[in-house]
């Protein structure tokens, strides 16, 4: 001890920063080291001791990774989901209209306007803050929407079927970029459009789905376009192509010429069209990893424009809440940050299921889309194994030598390591009516992995 | 000097063993450097001593860099090339039928059956064997022909123009794998193949390339693919896709839809249907810097199963010949190298214009079919800018950041780096009738390039 004080010394000091200006103050060299004590407390002690957990976590993983995810049907959300006039469906954990933000609110204008419910959006407005429609989150019925997420019983969807599990997922059909209902457009040219969605994309689509002997294995193509460069969130492209390749020869056979080469157009014109598939396939995969007690695995992110919610394999249904961030990234044309709403969407199901920002290394080329460079991309896959309780094979990343996606987010990793998920998103304008803004990348709150350890410290036996 | 000889001392030799084996005979530590003298000899010496070499390399790579492909139209060979009754063009350099290899010989077999120029393979072989049809290489006539590359009068021509240089291009169209023509088999299966692609495929694909108001931009397919997991020589699957995307709802408005079904049915079944484009986009852009004095650059590698031929910028058609390799990789069913014939096609026209294999670093997804790993493909394209004059960014390979695709292949720089250049390929089975038994690597002959240099070296001022 006395050597040691007899010689000069340098320290190094974490936590809080008393300690290291003290130090520094007597000219004593000291580096101050990046480490906060785990998040959580005693709940993440609790659920960290629970027996079950890590058999648990381990079994829903296998249950994601068994999941499959075939194409089994097109048709409108009154029969899929039994959706009833005055019902709709949005985004993200439940909200009024009350807190509901610019785009749920145009996007919800828009519902109105295309079931004609309502002559004008003032009309609509006037309806919908008297919550003269009944709204429920997309995840309730077991299904997913992009952005805003609302669904109308007359709005055709994809049905989804995993085989291992007998579960069903659905989707509505994607309506491109731009001035659209679930960015929170409602301007005539979107209700035209959904008009002929409804009237003509959707039957054709339902005609060359049933046409097909085998299902289209969306699953599978979902592992070929991660070799392609999408990442099946802010990139599709690869995904739709195969998917207009798979379906396209039924459809010419069956439909009207006209109509098929617009809807061809339409498809081949919308890079992000294979989303509104690659979403129910990850909702199958994470519904397969449900109601596991003592499981901390996540089972689903998703956010309404005011709450970013998750929920959790050993927490059912019950939905933890924190507010949605900003995502930062590159904004259209002459859209700044100032424009951009909170985060919005049902499509972080994509990193819930380990592609989207979790496997950002499969697409380099959107890294520079969303204002980043390659590096980075294989740093966040990286960084995302650190809070994923495993790997899956079949969507393996080219660049990492096929290692598999980072998958199963844990609550207690997150919350241990101060690593929160990264999704890559679209960016709503937050003045409802706008449409995109931009697209870039966002996190969700702290506060909502937190309340998740708590939730599930709450049913530690 | 004294100090010297007192201490212990160990040595770095280089060139012959002698020197080695003396000093380990000795006891001394001896490290053998990988070393050979540059190849060429005196003629390397006088081309790189030659004062017009690095300007015009420069001007080539200039050139290539500003070359374009647009798909301007598609028809058959007699009306694009003016192929007359009973000549045939091939891969490669020029070649007899005496001299011709198994693969050769089948698909010209085929041609005849084809071209209903014999009622039977024996009686196609005794015309061939009096040469009986006047054979001519594809290069000849701006024309690019994968494997066997045998083209004949009443087969479909994509035809690419250059805007930049007014050159066009053409190449048939693809059969797609197994028993088809360019790898030499002649059954009826392939015959009735090839009719049905002369009455049904190639009228409409130009049904569909003349209705199209734009032409297809090929270049841009491209360098949009070398970001989808092809590198647009074993691999053409999203170039596939994106060029189906483009072509088929014009198809569609204009053909019967039985017949566009079945077409779309045939080329999204055929990963490799665009390297029918690819190929003479990659001709039209060596094509550009063609007859430039003084250039070392090589615009031609091709082999026609018998001989690699190469040619290069400063020495005009001339052909610089060496003995086709067989080329290594994964064997299909139950072939094995056994069963191999030495390399053939023209597709190495890709390599020329820096994809394929110079690109293996954007097609991860391929090195496994043929037998590497993820490293090997970056190495190897790392390895290949050591050959070539620059970089093309119009072709950004993605895990390189974007670097532009090695591009130029100065014959100077393979032999003073010894460095053969990189071709991926499908090898045909070698006897005639077989078809394709495999996918592999290759590389050409050395004396290819020692006697580029000597030709070369004949013409310096």
């Amino acid at each position: 001890m006395n050597t040691l004080l007899n010689q000069s010394f340098s320290a190094a000091t974490a936590g809080v920063s008393l300690l290291n200006d003290a130090l520094r103050l007597q000219g004593i060299p000291a580096q101050a080291v990046a480490w906060t004590p785990p998040l959580g407390g005693k709940d993440l002690h609790d659920v960290m001791a629970d027996s079950r957990r890590s058999a648990a976590n381990e079994l829903a993983l296998a249950k994601m990774l068994s999941s499959g995810a075939l194409l089994v049907d097109v048709k409108p959300a009154s029969e899929a989901l039994n959706l009833g006039r005055g019902e709709f469906l949005h985004a993200g954990p439940p909200i009024e209209w009350a807190r509901a933000s610019g785009p749920m609110r145009g996007a919800l204008i828009a519902a109105m306007l295309f079931e004609k419910m309502a002559g004008s959006a003032h009309e609509a407005e006037q309806i919908l803050e008297k919550n003269g429609v009944a709204l429920e989150p997309c995840h309730h019925r077991g299904a997913v929407g992009p952005m805003a997420g609302v669904v109308t019983p007359s709005m055709w969807m994809f049905e989804l079927l995993d085989p291992s599990t007998g579960n069903k997922s659905w989707c509505s059909l994607n309506e491109g970029l731009g001035k659209v209902l679930r960015y929170g457009a409602y301007s005539p040219e979107v209700i035209e459009r959904l008009d002929w969605m409804r009237d003509v994309l959707g039957p054709l689509l339902q005609l060359g789905v049933r046409a097909r002997e085998e299902h289209i294995d969306v699953r599978a193509i979902i592992s070929q376009m991660i070799q392609m460069g999408d990442e099946g969130h802010n990139r599709n492209r690869a995904g739709t192509l195969m998917f207009l390749r798979d379906l396209l020869p039924f459809m010419i056979e069956g439909g009207s010429s006209t109509d098929v080469a617009r809807a061809a157009r339409f498809v081949g014109g919308n890079d992000h069209f294979f989303l509104n598939l690659v979403m129910p396939a990850c909702k199958l995969q994470t519904r397969a990893a449900e109601n596991i007690p003592g499981s901390s695995i996540v089972t689903v992110m998703a956010r309404n424009g005011t709450d970013f919610g998750i929920q959790t394999s050993g927490t059912g249904d019950e939905w933890f809440i924190g507010p949605a961030q900003t995502p930062h990234g590159l904004y259209l044309g002459n859209y700044t940050a100032e424009d951009a709403n909170p985060d919005i969407g049902d499509s972080a199901i994509t990193e819930t299921a380990g592609i989207g920002g979790f496997s950002m290394a499969a697409a380099p080329a959107i890294v520079r889309f969303i204002g980043g460079s390659v590096p980075d991309a294989l740093a966040t896959t990286r960084r995302m194994y650190e809070i994923c309780e495993g790997e899956n094979p079949t969507f393996g990343i080219p660049v990492l030598e096929f290692r598999g996606a980072p998958t199963g987010i844990d609550v207690t990793r997150v919350l241990r390591t101060g690593i929160l998920p990264q999704i890559n998103t679209g960016m709503a304008g937050k003045i409802a009516g706008t449409g995109q803004v931009g697209a870039g990348l966002v996190t969700p709150p702290m506060e909502a992995f937190t309340a998740a350890i708590a939730g599930l410290a709450r049913r530690v036996i």
